[in-house]
Parts: C-alpha cells; structure tokens; sequence
C-alpha cells in the first residue's frame, strides 16, 4: 500500500513529496487501487477514458461488423458500444427488415433471385467533403455477396443496397472520393462478370477481376446505378483501395494478391491456394484515372454491357492511358494515400517492409509513358525502384496505415508482430512500437485516413483475444484497443471486447460534425425520408375493409395502441399501417403481433406498414414491446381472427358481482379527489418551473414540452368523462376520469425530471463546507428520516435553523447529542408524532459544521424544494 | 487546476496535505483531470470500474436483449460487453440458424407450422442449486411468442427453445426452483388456452392465464415438456413470479395487474386499457404449491389435455388446497422472495409503497383455512392486512427488488422518480436514495435474488437514455449504471450505453463460477454434443455424389479449405460438412458461399451441415469469413455450377510466359533457402523456450503446443515437395516449398508471441531505477534505433556497458553528449555503418542513471533477448 502510494503520489505531485509525508496516506484512491491492484498509470489511463454520467465522446467511431452484416457504432475514449446498426441482417430491436419499408430496402440487396439475410461487412467509409469528412453519410460494402450499402447519418438508418451486376464477391469497397462523387468498390476472388459456369480452366481467360466506380450523389445520399461503371481487370484478386487526393485527385490505386493467378487444387493433390497464390516477391499495385474513365464511360463505344452494367474492358482503359500496374511486395494488404495525396503506403503483409510510393514519380513515368514492359493483359508496367520514394523495415505482417497531423507520421499495424508501430514515411524511420493482443488487423486514427487527420488515438483492431477477456465459450470476443499517441511513446489505454461480430476496418469522426435529429417529421417512412401513405394522425384511427383486403390505420402513443381490437375473417390479407405519435425524444414504441412473426419499431413521427396473411385461427395479443412508461404493459390489443366457416357459440356469462349506484357514486367521487390532488402537484411544479424562467434553459424546456404534451390530453378525456356522467353511465365516467389520471401521471413523471433538471440549474453555488456537509448529511444517514423540502420519516429541514432560537447551536447540539433533548417539548412532540427518536449518529463536531453550513444552503434555496 | 489537485492528493492522502505542498503538483493525473474536467471523485469512480488489459472482471452479468431476440453478456465492474448469444433471432457471426445444425434448435420454435425469426427476451435465469447459482444453465423466455430457451454455459450456446401449448404470451418467465427441477412461465396477456377464435364478449368464460411448471433436468439442460404442466388461473393478467425458498420452498408466487378483467375498446369509444387495467387499488397475487401440483400432475384425472399438454383446473387447484390469492398494491410489477424465503417483497407501480408479505402469515392463514372470500372462479382470498409484515413509502414507481448479504437490506428501482432506493424490509426503513437517469425498470444485483446475495453492487436497467450519449439518431441506446453498494451511501460509479436491444432484467453471477471450455471434441455437434454425423479428420475430405445428391465432406485448418473446388450440375441437392480441425484456442473459421445465401461459423472441433439446393448456375467463391491468419484471404475456393443442359467451350488459351528449367532451379534454391533460414529462427525460438522450461508455465506451454501443431504438418508437405522434385515437377515441389514457408510463419506468429510472455515470466525483477530507466528509453526515443537482442537502425544494446573500458561512464557521457565522440573510430565505424549519426536526446543526468540501470537488467537477462 505504502508503495503503490508512492507511486500515485509521484504522479499528481511530480517529485515534490518525501515518503515520510507518503506513510500518512489514507485515502480512498489508495484503497481503491490497492485492492483492484492498480498501478499508478492504471489510474491516469482509467482517468483518460473514463466518462462520468452525462459526458459524451469526443469521437465516433464506425466500425464495420464483419459476418453480422451490421455495423457497430462506439465514442472515443470511452471506448462505449453506442449502437449496432443492421444493414444486410435483419435487426428486430430496430425493426430492420421486419416491417415491409425496411424490407424493401433488405431486399434491394437479393442477388438473381435470392433472398440474402446476411452480410460480411468489411470497409466502413464517411462521406467527404474537400478530402474531409462531412459527417453525412456512410457507405459500407458486403463481401460475401458483393454489395455496398448506404446509411444516412442523420438516422443512423440503412436508406440503400446496392448490389455489383457482375462482381461474385467483393472486398475492397467503400472508398469515397474526395469529393463523394464516387464510391470505389474492387472484388476479390476473381471469377466470370457473366452469370454462367466457366471452367476454372479457362481462369486466366475469362475470370476477371475489376474496380466499379460508383456515382454517388452527395445531395440525396444515393448511389446512381445507371451513371456507374466498372474497370475490367486480370483476375489478380484485386484486394484493398483508396481514391486519390490533392496531386492525385482523380486517381484510385487497388492492390492485389494472386498475380500468380494460382486456382488451388488441394483436392487432386495440388498444394493449397495459400502456397501458390504467396509465390511470387510481388504483386501489382493497379493505378487508374477514375476520373478520365468515368467520362468516357459516357460514350457508348468505350463500354461492353454486361449483366445491364457498363463495364470499360482492360485494353480501352490501356489506349486511353487510364490503367497501369506497378509491382509491390509480396501479398498486400493496405494501400493507403497520405493527407496530401503525394504518398501512397503499401504493406506487403508477407514481408518485413512498408513500401512508400510517391505519386510524383509515377506520375512522371506515366507522362513519359517510361514501362519496363506489360503484363499478359497487355497493361504497362511502372519500375517498382523508380517510383519508391523508398522502404521501411517495420516487423512481421504489416498490413494497415493510418496518419497523424504531424507531417510525415504514420502508425502501421504488424499482424504477425501483434504490435502498431509509429514510423516517418517521409524520413523513412521507425520511431516506437507498441504491442497489442493480439494479432491487429486494421487500426483506426481519428479521421485518419482524411485530408484532415486529428491524432490524439488509435485504434487496435485485433482479431484475436485469447487471455484478455472473461472466458465467454468457444467463441471469444474482439478486441478493440484504444492508444494514446499524444505523447512520444504509444500508450495502450484500454480494451474493448466486441460482444458480436468481427469487425475488419473502422473509421473515426469527431463528435462535433454529427448531427443526427431525434424525431421525425410525422408520418415519415423513413426509408424515403417522405410522407408515408399510412400516417395516420389521433383521432383518424381506422380499420377499412374491401373483401378480404383488410387495412388498419393505428397510431401508439404513451401507453395505448389505438384500435384495441382488431377482428378479421381467416384468409383475409390484412395490412397494418402504425404511425408512433410521440414528439418526445427516445419515446420509441415497438409493436408485435404474438404468434404471428410480425414485428416493428417506430422511433417518434415515424410510420410502418405490416403486412400479412390471417392464416391462422385464433386469438393473438398485440403489445407495444417497448418500457415505454410505467403502464406500458397495458399498451396492448387484440388482433382476433375467425374462420369463417365456423359457427361460434357464446358461452354462458359467469356471474359477476355488480356495483351498486352508491357505490358507484363514491367511487367517482374518490376518483375525482385523487385527481384534484395530483393536480395541484402538478400545479405546484409548474409554478415552480414558471417562478423560476424554464424557458431559459433548453435541456428543461425540453422536458416541459413533452410533460405538456401529456397534460393537454386531459380535456379531451375530461369531456369524454363528462358527457359520460350526462348520459348516466358512472362506470364509465370513472374510467375516463381514470384515464386522465394516468396521464396526470405521466405528466408528473417527466415535470419532475424538469424540476429536478432546472433546481440544478437555478440554485445558489454551494460553498466547499455546504458540499462537505450535504456528504455529511447523506454518509451520516440523516437523509434517511429527513426529505428536504417534504416531510418524510422525520421533519422537513427547510428552515430548521430559524425554527429554534439560536438554531445553529441547538441544532449543533441536538446532532452530537440527541438524547440530551428527548425531554424537549418540542423534541417530545416530533418524537410522538413520527414514532422515532433521533438517534445519535456519532458525528464528530467538523461534520456537524459543515452539516450546518449545508443547512444554510439549503434555506438560501427553501424556494427550489 | 490547484482546487482540482487539492481535491485528488486529499482524496488520496486523507487530510494529511497542506495546501502549500500542493501548489507545486504538475503531476500527470492532475493534468488529465484539468484536460477533461474530471473531478476527484470521477477519478476514484474510474479507478473502481477500469480494467487494465488482461484484467478479469469479477462478475458476469446475463441480460436479456428485449426484441433484438438475443441474450447479452457482460463484465462487473468494468461493464463492457463481452457476448451477444443468439437466442430466439438468427445471428450470422455466430452462424446461428444458418447451419442446418442451429437452425434446428431455431425452428423448434415454431408455432402452428410458422417460422418465428425473432423474440422478445424478457428475464433470463440462473440455475440453482440450493438456491445458489451453480453456473450451469441459463433460461429465458420470449414474451412475443411464448416460449422458453436453454443456453449451455460450457460454450454459451442456445440448446433449446420450448413452445408454450396453451399460452398465448409469456411475460413472467424464467424462473428457476431452487434445485432447478422445474422452471416457471406465467402468461401475460390472457387468451383462449385452446387455438380457437372466442369473442372478446366472451373474455371471462374464455380466456385464461395461468403459470406452466416446467419440468427441468438439471443433469442435461433440457426441458421435459411431458413433465411439465399448466396451472390455469383466472384472466387476471399474470406478470412476474418467483419461486419460494427456504421455508417457501415448494411454492410459487406471480402476481397480475388487470384483475379488472377489462378489454379496452378505444376504437368504440371506451377508455383504453391503460385507464381500465388500472381501476382497482388492488390487484392479486397468486400463492400456489408447484411441489404438491407436480404429484397431482401425474394423475391424469386431475389434468384436462390441451394442444397435447396437461393442464390443471382451477377447481382441482383449489380442492387440493394448492392455490390462493392475496390483494396487492394496484398494477405490480416485482414479486421477489429474500434469500431465506420468508418474506414476498411486491411493488405496485402505481401505488408509491412496497408490501412485504410475511409466508409464515400466509401459511398459517392457510393451514388454518382462514378466507375472506372467494373471487368469481372460486380461488379463496386470503385478508391482505393479515399477510403483510409491513408497507414503506418508497417513491413513485417502485418496480423491482434486489437483495443484498446485509441483514434485511433490500434495493428497490422507482420508475418514474428515476431511483434506486435502499431500504431494510424488516424494520421497514428507507436508508438511502440514488438518482439514475432515467426510468429504470429492473435492478440487478450480485446474484440479489438467489439464496447467497453477493451485495457490492447494483445495476441500473434504465429505459431511457435522453441526455446521456452522444446522439446517435432517434432510436436511442439504452444505459445501465453501475452502481457502488458498498459504503453507507450508493456511490453511481458508470454509464454503460447499450448498443442493441431493449433489455428487461439480468442476472449476475460471480465469474468464478462459470467454467466455459474453449474448443470441442474434434467432431462435434455442438448443439447436441455428440459426434457429427459429417465428422471429417485431415485426409477424409471427399466428395460424393449419388445421383443429384452430392456430399462434400470438408475440412478447414489455417489457411486452407479442403476441397478447393466443388463442381456440381445445376438442380443438384448438396450438403456439405464442414469440420474445423484447429485444436488452439480462439481460432474460429467461417465457411460462406458467396451469394448463396450459405454460411457457417464453427469455433476449433464444431462440424456443421450446410445444405442447399444448386438452382443457380455460375462460379461462386467460397471463403473463410475470419481474419484467421496473415493468409486468411488465401482460404477461399470456388464452388462452380454447372448447367446439365448447356454445351461449354473451353476458351482459347491466352500465351503465357514460361520459366526455363535453369529459372526454375533458381526459384527452387532460393525458397529452400528462405526456408532454412526462417526454420533456424524458429529452432533459435524453440532452443529458447526449452532453455527456459517453458512448461512449467501454462499460458506458454499452450501456446507452444498450438506452435508445434503448425511446425508438425511440414513433414508431410516436405514429403510432397520431394516426392514431386523426384518426378521432374520442380514447379510443384517450390509450391509445396512454399507451403512449408507458410506452415513456418505461423510457426513463428504463435511461437514469438509465446517467447515474449515467457521473457516476462522469467526475467529477473526490475529495480525502481531500471524499471524508469526503460520508460526513459523509450520516452527518449532511444528505442526508434535501438532494439534489444537485434541489430536495428542502431546497433544492439545487449552487453553495451561491457563493450567499452568503464563502460558505465562511456555510455553515460555518450547519451548526454554524444557529438563528442563523433570522431572516436568506434562510433565513427558504426555512424558508417548505419548510416546515421547518434543523435542527442537532451537527457538529463537522472534519466541517464535509471538507463544505465536499465541497461544493467538488460545485461543481467542477456540470454533472454
């Protein structure tokens, strides 16, 4: 304890402190760390990740889910998973694929047919702006079933599928442009543009491989099909791509990894592909103007249409000096351009070093159309020597680059080392390692990968976890390791186990350039972004039917689904349009049909469509699957369906005891006390809010507004109850004056947040004695008989030190002995009326000080409780 | 930042520290503190809840998912998300419900023929034994779709999904007796018990709810459905049970919330069900003897049989003296029974008290027959007041309970005051109030509500998040906080937003209980735990084909799949089984079939089935979905469909540049000569490991076996690279040369990782100096040229202070002025020799000493590097 003392103490205070001081120590952190056996830099490294309530992130991060199909989103540093958003999986908790205008967009992903419910989602990409990120949209592609998908950033919704016409995997893509005119998507495993059989025989004649250029439309976040087209290529297993940047705007640069073009065998005795497609030194790093080829993409003769799909072929790009192929070493993973766009980074992740292009010179030889020769495909060749700005020896398995601010600084992940290394592709030196566990593929800096990138960390993205992590099963988690690069030296601050999927690539953001709304517009489908035809506003609840075409207009609104009935005829084609009426932020309402594999979740303003067929007899509960507040249990319905072929018979009606008019009558009047005095709570609040300017603070207004919006609901249902009582039916009367009551309630709920919000906000700064005393006050259990500002277990202490004379000494007093004063009339009478005597709670006299001096605070504040 | 330093050295040292010592603090700590605004107690709560890497967490928390159908996994007290389980919804990166295997379990859910894709997980549960957790089993139930699922805690897998016969919805289940004979499941929304239609007219006669007694055999994890039975209860609504213990044991208790029996009927003009199912201020709770129930089980005269499963009426209950009500506070939410199973804590959620029922009052009512009535289906009605122990005024909302070790100490959540309140429900007292944000639902505490409570912590399951994370969209993560329970006071130590689902309770046990494996027996089916029917061991792999049935028996082992192409004719039924033959921990392949719609994820020893119809021709690649090793792009081949009716023509060969024999004889020697030299590096490695007893430390030898597993199979591809030299295939002899290379760099990717945990192992222990020394040299930036045990940038530092006479002061004065001694014809050969000139690091005369110290350590463990 002494020594792990000594060591925080050397922290917060430099050198400046003896161990003589140090022996003395008692405090809590030192507890702490002593039995959580935490070294001193454990605690600054908990220090700069940790987050205390309320405090957002300073980054976002976009990771892709790898054989989820989803993409996972967390904060920097906290390292906190934030939300899974599906994108080629349907996702029930987001309703995803489950009701029909999410399923229209899944399925826009079905390739010749089929449906596809999975996705193996590899390079996340943010939408630029000037080489920068915009912080509009993400684009994500599927390599397993080569598609790319885009989700709109003011959702965090999946609003578009595309899927490749001619590629059979992909796992090169998403690349934006600098400009998000295009988004670049390479395949992989090489194989026949057309959808027919070719015998792997003929690979090197008819398997291919290529880039497709998507046009991007940065204004409405969609990708325009018919504008896009793809770059053949040799089947050499195109792999990993960026776009150009600054001097290399208008270019894209795609490595690969079987120039070989080895086809396996190990099944007639051939060794495997992973020795032959690894035979050669290098590989070939494809360089193409993208810009030059999407304009003549336009012209109908420079293009073949395969499967309805532009596709320029390999010897129009050659004539029109928009492809070339230079050599790289052996089985790249990452070919990343530098913020400038001069330098292009290339790990060969079957050897030692980390090559480092320079566009200049490439860009020379092209003009000077200088080739040491050309590939069977006839594609000219650069000298791998002339266009290196030179090579590093970084370790073993170096796949992945990532910048800095700092000119020149990059960090490179070794995956075979399980180690980042920080290195100069400028000056050509390796400046530090750091070892991480284990076996990191991609690492991720904040906007790392921009024009703009920030520093501060990097991301691990290590693909294997063994010994990290409490053993879940056979199955481990992820883990993604956060790293401080502020300093000289990497700091690895802290891990993050990945709970589903096995994310490859991530891309970070800063926080400030996300702006994503909290409702919509109501009635929007939000797939489109416009009206839904089903929206449905309160009170235009309806259920219309044409033969059996059965179609229900619903709408869901704390804590009621409206109808609560819904009966249709077997056979019957039934569709459910739901509208969630909320304005208030995070009121999500789900609804289901049970039994029926029917399922949706609407965030607040947004409409759904269901859509089934009643092939099911019987009798089905509906239910709103979200807490969506303290009565959300009764947010529920039935949908009935009858056969109707069959003859139902009534059953006989049990006997019910009946309320007698008197009976009635008093229940009525019992309700209607109960509310007058809920709502003079009410009442008392809102003044409360109103005395003391709500409308100044935002945070609380908000709130205001959305207790409001219960309240204005009571004269409605107080009319409802009215005309009740008028026509003579009190059991009815009683349930409407009920109703109100719920709504009182959830009024109260959130006006309550408000006040507690706005007491915060509005009361006087407690000096430092006030806040010792208030931790007094509570640790000393005080606050377990005493309520501020209610009378709970014991009085109410608003005022208490007026209420005796000289009231800070009897007060004192009373405190560090009660017992002295059970005899005290008024003591005696406190003592008789909450059947409780004070009982001496050893305080000693510093904490009764500052006890008191809270107790001033508190009557400075009497107004606020 | 002086108030804040004062805040932290007084939190560490107690009040030991004048104010004037703290002026000169320029400690790091303090830094970060200022830098992100932390105050002194967010550093002691960051201490509290931050693992440093490697660090285990001391308690495992099961949480269900709510609609994402899933179960969630996670650390206390770091809580981070360490698993999502497939439970009811298919999930890809585990490929649950994707393998013919898994989608077993998942379509055992169906209901009346239909396919249920997702669920509404509500409360999973622990397996008891004496009513302490014993880490086995795992149960959950789906509120949409009632059913019931068993997850294995040997792998975290789902094993079992049972469908309710009778119930329509299931809210109130799991709950686990306490020697796991039986599990509980009560009903939700009451419904016909049959599957006919019934007129909502006819709800009282008609409809029913009721609590099924499943029957449970804790030695297999299964459920035995004819075991179990149904007890039927009036249409109340029954919500939440739990089982009784101790002197309770034998019992069950669920209570309900619309014993109104109102049906709503918004769409005609009725209030809706909120305000209906609330009317009464009391609600019931059930009392019923599942012990004594089970033996009347077994008698087929007191069962009625529906949908195939037994079913006890409510009069044969009530006969045999097996089923009571007792009023309770309206709409409950909670019913949980203290550890010793003498007192039934229930919190009406919208009365502000909690009610505790004492059993011993109960029984004794019982035993005396002592009724206040009987309710309209003739279950007698025991007096409220005589039951209860006491009432406490909690707040608004109080929900649920958790239990702690400390004598009647029990946590209560508030839903609408956004609480967690602390109170003994033995003297009936509030102790404390904890604000969370905001509405919690659940509480979970350490194993709160088995019969040993762990007490330390409680975590808030709270349904809403509004303020607290960065926004991302409408649809808002959820927050469950951590909170301290061990002082006098609830100290809120964390937010941990969740990612994905709704959850509704967890359960958490402590991490030492739990003994997950980490591969399975080669072979395996894992959700039935016996041997696969398409087991494949290393040189079993076939294809074959009977008519248009085609069998492929596959393998996969890092980095290469076993056959490489599969050829089949359009129309063909295929199955193929896969086995993953790798032994070593973590090392999970996938197998997917691009554009098929085909995917499996198999951890070390799993064999799956993949089945699927060929009706699309083409070429499709298949692949390995893990980044499983450095070549894992390299584990991929093609499956390619043929059309039977088609004629191909194979294409005209492309000309290919061939190697001459004397080119061929180069590439041949200079592979065998690569891979002499990796070998001797990995002879070098392995002499290290045995010099050093390697096996005498586990996490090594492990990680050593699974080395040697990789370096054992180049005996046998040196055997084919001989045997096809011998024959004249030079070609093919440096592809299985190459294999060998391969074998060999993952040879050395596990076995470096092995010497470095090693030398951390064995090294002697570094001095206070030495250990800031080695800081220094890295901070300084020595380690950019200087690799220990290697010659660098810079040369090797091993045995440096011996390289030169008085050593010490040599390499002293050359760090702190190294340009002095450009001229010494040592340094001058070495500045030749790397080309670089040892630059000066502005070091001072301190950091100078603890390097040497370093240096020193270095020396000591020379052998080590």
């Amino acid at each position: 304890m002494e020594k792990s003392f000594n060591k925080v103490s050397s922290l917060i205070l430099g050198t400046a402190l003896t161990a003589s001081v140090a022996s003395g120590a008692t405090g809590e952190l030192s507890k702490v760390m002593k039995e959580r056996g935490l070294s001193e830099i454990d605690v600054v490294r908990a220090a700069k990740t940790y987050n205390p309530t309320g405090v957002k992130d300073k980054y976002v991060v976009f990771s892709s889910g790898g054989q989820s199909g989803q993409m996972i989103v967390y904060g920097v540093p906290s390292m906190r998973l934030l939300k899974y958003i599906g994108v080629f999986t349907p996702e029930p908790w987001q309703g995803y694929g489950y009701d029909e205008d999410s399923k229209k967009i899944l399925r826009q992903g079905n390739i010749r047919g089929r449906e596809i419910n999975w996705g193996d989602t590899h390079h996340p990409a943010l939408s630029e702006t000037d080489g920068k990120y915009d912080g509009k949209w993400l684009a994500i592609n599927d390599k397993a079933n080569p598609r790319i998908a885009i989700i709109d950033l003011t959702d965090f919704e999946t609003k578009q599928i595309v899927v490749n016409p001619v590629f059979k995997s992909d796992h090169g893509g998403a690349f934006f442009t600098p400009n998000s005119e295009h988004i670049l998507e390479s395949a992989q495993y090489a194989a026949p543009f057309d959808n027919n059989y070719h015998s792997i025989e003929d690979y090197k004649e008819e398997y291919r491989g290529g880039v497709t250029v998507w046009k991007f439309d940065p204004k409405i976040g969609r990708v325009i099909p018919n504008d896009s087209y793809t770059i053949e290529m040799p089947p050499y297993m195109q792999d990993l791509s960026d776009s150009g940047k600054g001097i290399s705007n208008g270019w894209g640069f795609t490595n690969s990894f079987n120039s070989e073009m080895y086809t396996g065998g190990i099944e007639v005795g051939m060794p495997p592909n992973e020795a032959g497609m690894s035979r050669n030194d290098t590989d070939f790093l494809h360089v193409y103007n993208w810009e030059k080829l999407y304009k003549l993409s336009k012209n109908p003769k420079n293009v073949k249409m395969i499967n309805n799909h532009k596709v320029i072929p390999m010897d129009v790009a050659v004539k029109n000096n928009a492809l070339f192929l230079i050599p790289e070493p052996k089985s790249p993973h990452g070919v990343d351009v530098d913020p400038t766009g001069q330098y292009i980074v290339v790990c060969g992740k079957l050897d030692t070093h980390a090559s480092v292009y320079d566009f200049k010179k490439i860009k020379e030889l092209i003009n000077n159309k200088e080739f040491v020769g050309k590939d069977p495909y006839g594609i000219p060749i650069l000298d791998m020597k002339k266009t290196l700005h030179g090579q590093v020896e970084l370790g073993l398995g170096p796949l992945h680059n990532q910048f800095s601010p700092v000119d020149g600084e990059i960090y490179t992940s070794l995956y075979v080392d399980s180690q980042v290394v920080k290195w100069n592709f400028k000056t050509l030196k390796v400046l530090d390692k750091q070892n991480v566990h284990y076996n990191i593929g991609h690492l991720a800096g904040m906007e790392g990968k921009s024009a703009d990138p920030q520093g501060e960390y990097i991301i691990a993205l290590n693909k294997l976890s063994i010994d990290r992590f409490q053993n879940v099963g056979p199955l481990h988690p992820q883990n993604h390791q956060l790293i401080d690069i502020s300093g000289k030296k990497m700091d690895l601050l802290v891990d993050m186990p990945l709970p589903l999927g096995e994310p490859h690539q991530a891309v970070a953001i800063r926080a400030s350039k996300l702006h994503p709304h909290v409702r919509y517009e109501m009635g929007t489908n939000t797939k489109t972004g416009k009206q839904h035809i089903g929206k449905t506003l309160a009170g235009q609840e309806r259920i219309e039917r044409d033969g059996k075409n059965v179609k229900v207009y619903a709408t869901l609104v704390r804590s009621h689904i409206n109808p609560e009935r819904i009966t249709v005829n077997k056979g019957d084609n039934v569709t459910i349009y739901i509208t969630n009426l909320e304005r208030a932020e995070d009121e999500t309402h789900g609804f289901t049909v049970d039994n029926y594999d029917l399922h949706g979740s609407l965030e607040p303003g947004e409409t759904i469509e269901l859509n089934f067929n009643a092939d099911i007899e019987g009798v089905f509960p509906y239910y709103c699957t979200e807490f969506c507040s303290a009565l959300h249990l009764e947010m529920m319905g039935y949908l009935m369906v009858k056969d109707p072929n069959k003859k139902y018979v009534s059953s006989q009606k049990l006997k019910m005891k009946k309320m007698s008019p008197e009976e009635l009558k008093a229940e009525y009047d019992k309700t209607i006390a109960v509310n007058n005095a809920t709502d003079s709570v009410i009442q008392s609040v809102v003044k409360f809010l109103k005395d003391n300017n709500y409308q100044e603070h935002k945070v609380v207004a908000n709130l205001v507004k959305d207790a409001l919006d219960q309240y204005n609901k009571i004269p409605e249902q107080k009319r409802k109850a009215n005309e009740a009582l008028k026509k003579g039916d009190v059991e009815k009367a009683i349930l409407f004056e009920n109703m109100i009551w719920q709504l009182m309630v959830k009024t109260a709920d959130v006006g309550i947040r408000a006040k507690d919000s706005l007491v915060r906000l509005v009361a006087t700064k407690q000096s430092t004695a006030a806040a010792r005393g208030e931790t007094a006050f509570a640790e000393g259990g005080c606050n377990g008989c005493h309520v501020i500002g209610k009378v709970s277990s014991g009085p109410d202490l608003t005022g208490v030190l007026q209420r005796h004379e000289n009231g800070i000494d009897w007060v004192s007093r009373f405190i560090l002995a009660p017992e002295t004063k059970y005899n005290d009339p008024y003591v005696k009478a406190m003592i008789d009326y909450f059947n409780l005597k004070m009982p001496n709670q050893h305080m000693n006299k510093e904490e009764v000080k500052d006890i008191i001096e809270y107790l001033k605070w508190v009557d400075e504040n009497a107004n606020l409780f």
